[in-house]
């Protein structure tokens, strides 16, 4: 015995959400069909408009409704520094931190030659028109930290270098506010090789 | 800075579910727009299709898209006996457990006065009209055992008392497969009480 076909459905469904098992889906459809309907119909319908409206910036291919992204058309921002970020995510925490005053290119992903995904797929042919049109001076590699966020990194770094064009990397070193004991060999080695001068506030 | 209008909306509207955070439901619109636009098309349609189609059984008023469900339709299950849980999610569990061949009436809830759910809300009118036509014998209270589960067993029971009925609540005591040192002692104590003459199978 199970649900009806309809409720199942639903629950099969459910299941593209990340981090949706079969009983989270069966809990949400519960909740959608017993409790919340309403919600149920709002979350029909934005998803529906989302999925219909949005698309990438022409600029930074950031996920927006717009053909450019209101950052990428705000006058306030400097132009000449552009930081390279694998999701829409990342810009966004980026800019909740505070203080980068550039623009940003999403790359939406990763390099991944076993999946299929190459340069293209990140739109690195997008990110070389941009520098074409010139005005762009320093570019920040600001992948993760992960084996397929350096490699990424590693490789926009060589299709770049005959540009005349400053490249940097995010600092790596001990989180703030960790414990020294807590953090892994490979952050606390890099944080040691990449020690600084004592600076007295 | 936060994402667009639309994006945003979408986030929102993703709070609707269960246990889905402002920090889930980011990564589920990042997912669905980034990574699986058609299973957000499907999730979509699904959910339109179950909220406009899928409404409660006629008679034990589980969820389905049909207006009596296969259940209560089956000529193999005894009208006799009547298992009355607090949610469809219940009753498929004891379908899943298998051995009770009766039929089911589902509350979708409890009785919860302080949130204005009373006797009507949980379908006590219909459970009465359907005690009413008769071959009835035997009402499991089947309800959590929780305290709403209990007061509302305890209301139900009263409210039937004057009926040729027997009434019945589930047995308490150890969980199978449980561990005696990590049972909580209002369960030790009931299945203490409880306690049944050694039978060797």
């Amino acid at each position: 015995m199970s649900f009806s076909p309809l409720v199942e459905q639903l629950m099969e469904s459910l299941r593209v959400l990340p981090g949706v098992g079969p009983k989270s889906a069966q809990r949400m459809a519960m909740h959608l069909l017993e409790r919340d309907r309403e919600g149920g119909r709002r979350l029909t319908s934005s998803l529906a408009e989302a999925l219909e409206c949005v698309g990438y910036c022409s600029r930074c291919r950031t996920l927006t409704e717009e053909t450019t992204c209101t950052l990428c058309c705000s006058p306030r921002r400097d132009p000449s520094v552009l930081c390279v970020v694998e999701s829409p995510a990342d810009m966004l925490a980026f800019e909740e931190a505070g203080g980068f005053q550039g623009l940003y290119f999403v790359l939406h992903g990763h390099l991944s030659p076993l999946d299929g995904i190459g340069p293209e797929d990140i739109g690195l042919d997008q990110l070389e028109a941009r520098l074409e049109e010139g005005g762009v001076e320093e570019i920040v590699l600001a992948t993760n930290p992960t084996a397929e966020g350096e490699a990424t990194a590693h490789y926009i770094a060589t299709q770049l270098a005959d540009r005349e064009i400053r490249l940097s990397r995010l600092a790596y070193g001990m989180p703030m506010g960790g414990e020294l004991e807590y953090v892994d060999g490979g952050t606390l080695s890099r944080a040691f090789t990449g020690r600084q001068p004592f600076q007295s506030d």
